[in-house]
This record gives structure tokens, C-alpha cells and sequence, in this order.
């Protein structure tokens, strides 16, 4: 029952209080910073330096050395300088080997040099094992701890072990490592930093172009017009009026977008009778900016909202409708209440409040933390039923708000229908196609197709793997 | 000084450099998606199947083998087959002896089987380690990369080891292993993917429950009974007039019933002097599905907002206040401003305001992430403080609204009450229970009860094993 | 290719089927909410008590046993007793030599011992590794299962293996342990969750004390001024007049203090030509606040919304509108539609429409799963240049509210100008220093000091290690 306790103590303190030592090349912002969070977090951290003489900005528990000496104290050395000054390590070379180097380096611009800097550096000095990290993070971040962006670092590297090593210290510095496989990913991962939002790129775009042409096709049918022919100023309306026929247009659009290609993809399965080839590049990229276009798309719904809720404290609007009043009360005249507008108004308004909502809980789904928080049925269950009830929604509340004005030759100004007529085209032909794909003659062998069957197995001999895509 | 590296090299890339293999069984979607997305990450992956022939939809990195052939080579293998098919493994029980065997299989109905496809796996190879992962993970996230849903894998094994060798591999993958234990609880794990939302399914249709039975108590009051005794025809108030009697009403209801089983618990223990007793269990059932509950009211407040902001641009408002001007110009008469009025309408408004504005602070911090980032004092200070203070507001909102038409005879037709005063039974109980609990002579005891004081020890002798969930 | 499984069998079920055992000490709810949690993640639990008896309390896999045998059987002791009882210990000091001992403890009051719980445990028993752990954890959330408040698990202690045995006991668990350094760290821990929303203080006291300030100048205007000259009660503006004056000033006002840190700090960069000196304490604290106030400033701005919408449905609002087109019908007069009226009408409101977007953008972004998915370009991108719009669109959008008004003598009132001037002074001088720091003259210097360079290197050597602060 007795142990011998300091024997004991003896062989775990060896084993467990000697602090790892990290090396770090180069003394610059960024490797002072890695330096001092490394040292906060028991790493013992020796930095490499031309001139091995210790600055007051270097965090005072570490030792600056030669590039030789720090690089014998440990078995890391994450390499912070930049890729220019890469070849000073070549004499190095000797000392290197073995040693798990960390390229933590960005480039200013996408693809500036053809070979990415990590496999640049592996092949500077082919003995060392490289592994790419921690370029994703900011040397600010890292110092004050207010880590607000991205806790994620990318990690990759050929060597499995070095990789791991590397992933053991960015989990030491309460960061999160994501192994993003072979050095072959250093490329993609340089310029990840330097993307901004490359997913929205194309929604953004294309809600810009949208929003330009209907600006001015609105702008020439509600104020030009009346210029021209009624000698009246509406040029007011550029502030609210025509934002808010805008607005619910691209929203509308945008939504159908979102399910046009999973609409598309059903009817490519349909027609080549398998799901083992790929489907078009367009396509695919159209697929995975999908929920990028619905948020657009919730972008511009609630500018709508805001606009339409904004109506009755304009001016403009409380004048109108006084204007009115005066005339009848003038003239000893009181209109009836018509029934029909009754109805029309308030189910209008109602199908844009339930189709409103419905976008909302499908936007607030697609946070990062709510969608990882359901399971996989349950997130196709709000993407896809509850997207297409939203989609059906906002089709109707266009339709009603139209009412009987479709048929209405004062409607068409220089023959140019109400833009809302325009905005119809692509919703209802994707609820239309929908609508015929859930017949059970489509149904079912769409269905079969999706579960591997297919109806001409010459065809998939030819194609490249993939895995169908139409989750919708 | 000189170290010898190239020894060191040919130790180091022996031991790291080897990658690990795994092994899948099955060539269906999934084990393809999975095999694709190893290799990814830097595994080498062979695959067995019946017709050991590399197919074009195989990844080109892998082999294909006989099940036998595939087996030897890696101690990981997934078994990627239908549990009807695990027949054919009993076989080849002598070479997945020792083997980690993953079941990554799902069923179609929740409790397909008695026992749980992995149970059932270990049950016919006994001398495997079988672990249950990967299920929650759909073969379309995993192969595009766009794992929307969840990333997370519930991983669950009797060897600890085993169990251990499969997490490391969901983390290379880029996913976040959770532990779940024994391979007891491969059932829940199997039926997790297959459940729609089993937290909301009660605050849910409570909630329609409610909706229906207020939506014809007011048809019956608002509809019906004018065009009984006056003839008017108000169908149209089906579209938004009733709609915003009901949001706010089951609105309030569901938020008092967020807060009741938390006094009802305080009553409980009080009375038993313990709180070591176990709550019945609907009560239990009730207090972890109040998250749920309060989102729901809360979209409920949300619609009720909605509707009432879109009030003033309703063609029948306008009407009516159009009318109401024109029958005074008419008459010659001004209505004189009531200043009782213009403070309970005011003060009715702000109430609303505000309580709406608490309730949204409660939904954004019963978001995952936000949660997630305060601790455990201000999420309770959050969820209670702030939660009963929104009541109090929601209650007085409804109660000013009221305002003196409590005691109005007018306002009970065929004997029934308006709605809105039904909907203040359960706040109004709630708050006032509360109430008397905030009192010394209450408050003290039950303090004192929450802290392990017993009034009656023997109480809890017979009790189960239970820690008092009556954190409000 | 015959293997001999049952050799292989025996080693692997020896090496990992054997469960890890890890020592409880103390029964008390936290420790049998722990134990339980524990078994149920497949760990054996052993109790240390003073009374080594089983109580129906604690979880039926678990022994009770005494202090002295349970300790033997685990290298992991969880001392979940409080502070005051840690002397009983000391007898027990050579058994718990080289163990493991996780302090768990909370105290009740901030810095209630001048040394944390942790370092005097480990001063008690130098013999023993001491990791801080679980303290942020509550007992009901751990049995329940309802991880509603934070998964992050804080750890710390000197000894970097025993932490990390710790560390893996969390992530069994299903937490997230987050390293915190040395055990030094632990009087921070501990702290930690008797704090609460101590980024939030500041924010939260600021806008409470600029609400009371322009609650009284806005009372003394609108309600006490025209009580004494023209004996109108006004008293219910308080409800919501007056609100509604109070939310958009408090909100432009601290929105514009989230961008003057940045602008201070340039300014102090350029005056002192280098980027290697301090800032002032209270600059770096304000600094570390900007994602505080701008989520209150939202808060507020918010507010403003509903006020503004719900402006059309107040009693007094519509009476005075009815009044207006009365006395026009009286007098046989109607009120020509003034263009001008119509575009400042409508730009104002367009201007707090989109100012009011993108706020709610820069707010959803600063959620933190949102925020962890961007990367630090684009992170900086929307909170820097989207902010600047969001601050020029809302200050345009008072300007343009004021519209006429600035130089109307009938409002300044006893000499008080209207409260939305006050409102300006910040947020202008913001955007007038921001648009001055952006000339070549200025922006050009500024660049190269904040990439390093200075103008006058004598002065980093007696200044302390920082990183330049102002990613601004």
C-alpha cells in the first residue's frame, strides 16, 4: 500500500513539466505574436534571428538564438518570414532535416506565384516536413485574444505525424485545426485569405444586374412616363417608391433561382436515366451558391418590409389619401366599402406576412450554428418543404397584389407591362415544372434513378464518379 | 553538434510517413463518399466487395479486393451494407476477429428492429469491436464538401480503443466526433437521423391545438355573430384581423407555459421538503422542451408585430377612417382629443414594444453560438430574469389593451368574452404564483431546500437518484 | 494469411477494453452530477467519502469507498469539495502524491481569497499535478443533458501531461476543453463565472446614462415647456414621443463611438510615428469594447423601428391627422402637394432604411458562428467598410431629418436646441477626421508606420511589447 511517492515524482516530472520548445524564424509581427500566445499557453519558444540579440518587443520568456542554434533546441520551427527571403535557409539545409517546418505564409495577391509557398519551401529543403498553418490568422487576433473572425486553421502536409504535431499546438492555442489533407492543398489554402466571399460573388452580381434593370425599367414607366405625358414631377419616387418595386421583384427572382437548378437536375436524371454522371460545371456551381442566392434574396425581402411598412408616415402618401378625403367630403360624397378589395387587400398582405416569415426561419435555419445543431432530415425538411411553401407564398401574394390590373390596358405604359408581371416568369415556372415532376409518372422513376437504378448502364461507364446531387 | 540526418529522416518517414489504410465494405453511395473523402484526407482506402473489379465510379485511388483481401489489409473496416446483408460477414468472422468494425448503417422507421444494427453486427461477429459512426452524415455533404447540416458524428462502442481509432479518423475528416458511450447507444444514434424535429413536436402542436380552437372561438365572436344579428358580411377578417387575435394570444399563453412548470417545481418542492425526489415525469418532459416552447411563442409575436404594423395600409382601415372623417366633415362636428386616450393607447403600444423587444434578446441568446459563449450565471440571468420581465410586459400589454373593456357588456356576445381575456389566464396565474414564491417566508425554505436541506430525510431514501431541475 | 485471432483478441481487450477509472472526491450534487456523466461516457467512477456507504443518491455504477482507498484506484482525483474543507487533504498528502488532483470549485464572491482555489490546493499538496477544470459547468446541465450555456470547458495547471488527461476526459464528456496556460490562469477561471457581462458593463452604462440625459432635455422641451406657456398636457409623449427621440439619438451616438477608438488611435500612431508604443489603457479597453457597444447602438436602433412603424396606429396621431383634414374640409381648403416636402420625406426615410439594413447585417455577422465562417478579410471588410456606410447613411438620415429646421428659430426652446443636434456632434466629427485621414498626406505615413515602419526608432525601445492594435 506503500508507494514510493518521490520516485514516482521524479519520473513524471521528467516526462510531463518539460515544456515542448517551438522555434520561430523571423521576429516580425507575426511571429512575435505566435511567439507570446505559444509561450501563454506552456510551449517554450526560442525565436530564430539574423541578429541574435533580444529586443525589447520580443515576449521576455524567450530566447532569441541564431537560425542554427534555435533550430537544434526544438523540433518545430514554424518559419515566419516571408517567402522572398525563403532561400537563406538553404545553407541550412543539414540542420533542417527532419525537422517539421511550419509555412505560415500569405501571398498579397490569388496564384501570385504558380507553386504555392508551402511546396515552394518543401522543395527548398526536401529533407524537412513541411505542413502549412496557422495563415488564416491575425497577428492582432492572436495578441488580444479577441478572436472575433475565424477560430479555424487550416492545416495540411504530407508527413502525417508532422501534420499532427502541428494540429496538437494550434488545439494548445484554443484554436480549432481543420486537416485539409495532402501539401497539395497549401495553394487553395494561401489563397483563402485572400478571397472575399467568393461564394457571393455571383448572387451579389446578379442581384446588382437585376436591380439595375428593373431600376430603370421602373424609372421610365413611373416617372418618365408620367413626365412625358402628364407634365407631373414624380421624381421623388427614385427614394422609396421604385426601391420598393425592386425589392420584392429580385427577391422573387432570386428565390426561384434557388430552386431552378435542383428543378434543372431532376430533369437532366429524367433524361439521361442515371445519377452517375456529372452534371454540367454551371450547374454544380449554381447547386452549391444556392444558399447564398436565398440570402440574398431574405436581403431584399426585408428592405421590402421595411419599405412597405415605411408607407403610411411618407408625405406623399398622407397628402394623397387627405387629398382624397377632402374630395369626397367636398363633393357630399362617401364611397362604399367594396367586399372584393376587402379580401383582396387583406389576403395580399396576409401571403406576404406568412411568406415573409417562412423566409425568415429558413434564413435563421441557415445559420452556422443552427444547421449544425439539426440533423440531415430534419435540415432537408426546412431547405426543401418549407423553401417551396415560402416560394408558393411569395408567388400568390404577387399574383393577388396583381388581382385584376393583369388584364388592365392602363397598366401597360409604352407597352411595357408592370415590372411585378415580369418578376412572375421564373417563380411560376419552376412551381409549374415542380408541380409535374411530383406526378407519379416522373415521380417514381426519378425516384428509382436517385436510388441507383439506371435505365442505360452504357451511359455511366463514361463518366466520372460523382454522387447526385439533387438533394432537393 | 552534427547530427546524423539522414537516420533520422529513414526513422521518421518509417513511422509517419505509412498511411494509415482503412478499409470499406460496400461500393454503394455512401461507402464511395466516404472512401473519396479518407483518401482526401490522406488515408489509403480499399475497398471489398463481391465483384472485385475497379469500376469507374470507384475513387481511382483506392482497390477494389474480395471482402477477404480488403479485410487483411487494414485493422479499420466500415461496413457500408444494409443490415439485411450482414449474413454474408458471418464467414469471414475469422479474419475480422480483432478487427474495429464501424457500422455506419441507418434504417427507414424509427426502432426498425428490436435491436439496433450495430448490437445486432457485434452480436454476429463476436470477436469484433464494433463502433456505430457516420450514420448522421450524408454521402451529398460529405462528397461536395458543403456540410451544411450537421458536423456532427455521434460515435458510440463498447472498446474504448476502437472507439478512440474511429474518432481520430472523424477529426481528420474535418468532423466533430461525440462520444456517446457504450454500444447501448447505438439505438438512439440509429434512430437520431430518422426523428423530424422530436424536441418541437409538442410546443408545436400545442400551439396549432391553440391556433384552432381561438381561431373559431373568434370566427364564432367576429364573424358569425355580425352576420347573425346585423347581417354584415366580415369574412374577410379571416385573412389578417383574426389571424393577429390569435398570434398574440397563443403568444402569451406559450411563454406562460415556459415559465409555469418552473413555479409548478417550486410548489413541489416546498410541499415535499426535498429535492431529492424525482419530478413526475410529464414534468421533466415539460421543463427540457421549454427552450422549444418560448420559440415558438416567440415566432407567434412575431406574425402578431406583422400583422399589426401592416394595419394602417389595410384597405378596410383606411376605409373605415376615411368614413369616420367624412361623416364628421359632414356633420360639421371635431371629435376633441381624449387625453386618457392618448395615454392608454400610447402606453399599450410601448408595453408591446418593449416586451417584444425583450423576447427577441431571449430567441437571439437561445441561439447555439450565442449561448455557447456566456457562461452559466448570465444565460440564467438572461433565460430568467429577462424572460419573466418580457412576461410581465406581454401580460400588461394585453391587460392595458383591455383597458376598461373588462366590464363592458358589449363585449360579450352570446355570452362569450373576448379572446384576448382568456389568453391572461395562465400569465396571470403564473406572475402571481411567482410572486407569492419571491416572499421571505416561501423564499427562505426553499432556498434552503435547493442547497441539499432536507425537511423529511426519509423522503428521499426511496427516491431515485435525481438533481433538482428547478434552475428558475 | 491464417492469423491467430484469439492471441491478437486477448492483447487488444487487455490494453483497451479495460475502462479508466477516475476518483470523485465528494458526494455533494456536483460530484454525483460529474460521476454520472462520467460512467455514462464509459468511464468507472470510484467515490471517495467520509462515509464509505452508498446512498441511493449516488449513481449505481459507482463504488463509495473511503478518501484513502478511492484515491489508490485512480490517477485522476476530482476534488469536488469546497474551498474550506481542502485541509482534510492533508493526512492524505502521500497517496495523493504524483496523482492528478481537478480543482472544480467556485467561489461565491469575485476574488474572495487572495489566492485562487487551484494554487492553494496545489500549495497544500506539492506533490500532487493540479488542474483546474469544470468549474464553468453546472451540475443540472451536465445530468440533464441540456448543454443549453456553454460546452467550453476552461482548463489550466503547470503540469502539461496531467492537463492533458483532463483535456481528454472533457472531450469525452462532449465539451470543448479550451487551454488556458499555467495554473496561474485559474484565479481568472475562477472568476469567470461569477462574472457577469463584464464586456457588456461599459456599453450597457453608457447608453443607461445617455438615456437618462436626453430623457430629461427631451422631457423639459416636449412635455414641461409647453405645460408652462401654452397649458397643454403633453404627458403621455412619455410612452412613446419621447422614447422614440431618445432610441435613434443613443443609437448614432454610439455608433459613432465604435469607429472614434480607431480614429484616436491613427491619430496617436501618426503623432507618435510608430505603431511599436502603447496605447493609452483606456484606448485598449475602449478598443476591446467596440463589438459591445455597436450591439447595443442595434439595440437601440431597433428600438427606433418598431417606434417609428407603429407611429401610423397611435391614438393621438391619427386625431391629429383627422383634425388636419377637418379643418381643411371646414374652411373649403385643400393643401397643394410641395415636391420638396415629398423628396425630404422620402430620403429621410429611405436613408434609415438602409442604414437600419446594413446594421442588422454588421449584427448578424458579429454572431459568433457567423463570425468564425468568414475569414479575417472579410471579417474586417463588413465590420470596417460596411460600418463607416452604416454610420454615413445614419447620419445622413438625421441630417436630412433636421432638413430645415437647423436654423428655424420656434425650436430652440429656453435656448435648447432640438436633442437630435446634440446627437450629430459625434458621429460628424468621426466621419470628418476619418475623411481627413484619408488624404495621401495623412493615409500614406500612416500605412508604412502600421506596416512597421518608424519614424523615429529611440522611441519603441521604452515602450513595451504590443501589436499594433488599430486594424482600423
Amino acid at each position: 500500500m506503500h508507494t514510493n511517492p518521490s520516485n514516482e515524482m521524479a519520473l513524471t516530472s521528467n516526462a510531463s513539466n518539460k515544456k515542448e520548445t517551438v522555434c520561430i524564424f523571423g521576429t516580425g509581427d507575426f511571429g512575435r505574436a505566435l511567439g507570446y500566445k505559444m509561450i501563454q499557453s506552456g510551449y517554450s519558444v526560442v525565436f530564430g534571428s539574423r541578429q541574435a540579440q533580444t529586443s525589447s518587443l520580443i515576449p521576455k520568456d524567450a530566447a532569441v538564438l541564431s537560425h542554427t542554434e534555435a533550430a537544434q533546441k526544438a523540433a518545430i520551427i514554424i518559419i515566419a518570414i516571408p517567402r522572398q527571403h525563403y532561400n537563406f535557409l538553404i545553407p541550412l539545409a543539414e540542420i533542417l532535416h527532419g525537422k517539421v517546418l511550419v509555412d505560415v505564409s500569405n501571398n498579397l495577391k490569388l496564384n501570385q506565384y504558380p507553386q504555392s509557398n508551402a511546396e515552394y519551401l518543401a522543395q527548398l529543403i526536401p529533407g524537412a516536413k513541411v505542413v502549412k498553418a496557422f495563415n488564416t490568422v491575425s497577428a492582432w487576433a492572436l495578441q488580444s485574444g479577441t478572436l472575433d473572425a475565424s477560430r479555424q486553421v487550416f492545416v495540411c502536409g504530407d508527413d502525417k505525424k508532422a501534420k499532427q504535431m502541428v494540429m496538437d499546438i494550434v488545439r494548445a492555442l484554443g484554436l480549432t485545426p481543420l486537416d485539409q489533407g495532402s501539401l497539395l492543398a497549401a495553394q487553395e489554402i494561401e489563397n483563402y485569405p485572400l478571397q472575399l466571399f467568393p461564394m457571393w460573388k455571383f448572387p451579389i452580381f446578379l442581384s446588382l444586374g437585376l436591380t439595375a434593370f428593373f431600376f430603370f425599367y421602373c424609372l421610365t414607366r413611373d416617372v418618365i412616363y408620367p413626365y412625358v405625358y402628364e407634365k407631373t414631377d414624380f421624381s421623388f419616387f427614385i427614394a422609396i417608391s421604385i426601391p420598393n418595386r425592386i425589392c420584392p421583384i429580385v427577391a422573387l427572382i432570386l428565390l426561384a433561382l434557388v430552386y431552378l437548378p435542383g428543378v434543372l437536375a431532376a430533369i437532366i436524371q429524367l433524361y439521361r436515366g442515371t445519377k452517375y454522371s456529372r452534371f454540367p460545371v454551371w450547374l454544380d456551381k449554381w447547386m452549391l451558391c444556392r444558399k447564398q442566392l436565398g440570402l440574398v434574396a431574405l436581403a431584399f425581402a426585408f428592405l421590402h418590409v421595411l419599405y412597405t411598412l415605411i408607407i403610411p408616415i411618407r408625405y406623399y402618401v398622407r397628402w394623397r389619401m387627405n387629398s382624397r378625403v377632402l374630395s369626397q367630403a367636398l363633393n357630399n360624397r362617401t364611397d362604399p366599402f367594396i367586399n372584393t378589395n376587402g379580401w383582396l387587400s387583406d389576403s395580399y398582405l396576409a401571403l406576404g406576412i406568412l411568406g415573409f416569415f417562412l423566409f425568415v426561419l429558413l434564413g435563421i435555419t441557415s445559420l452556422p450554428s443552427v444547421s449544425n445543431s439539426v440533423n440531415w432530415q430534419e435540415f432537408r425538411f426546412v431547405q426543401s418543404k418549407l423553401g417551396y411553401l415560402t416560394l408558393i407564398l411569395c408567388t400568390a401574394h404577387t399574383l393577388v397584389y396583381g388581382g385584376s390590373r393583369f388584364l388592365n390596358a392602363s397598366s401597360y405604359r409604352w407597352y411595357l407591362p408592370n415590372a411585378y408581371m415580369l418578376s412572375l416568369i421564373v417563380p411560376c415556372t419552376v412551381l409549374v415544372v415542380k408541380f409535374v415532376l411530383i406526378f407519379p409518372c416522373l415521380d417514381k422513376p426519378l425516384t428509382q434513378i436517385r436510388q441507383g437504378w439506371e435505365r442505360n448502364p452504357r451511359y455511366s461507364e463514361h463518366s466520372n464518379y460523382i454522387i447526385n446531387k439533387s438533394a432537393v
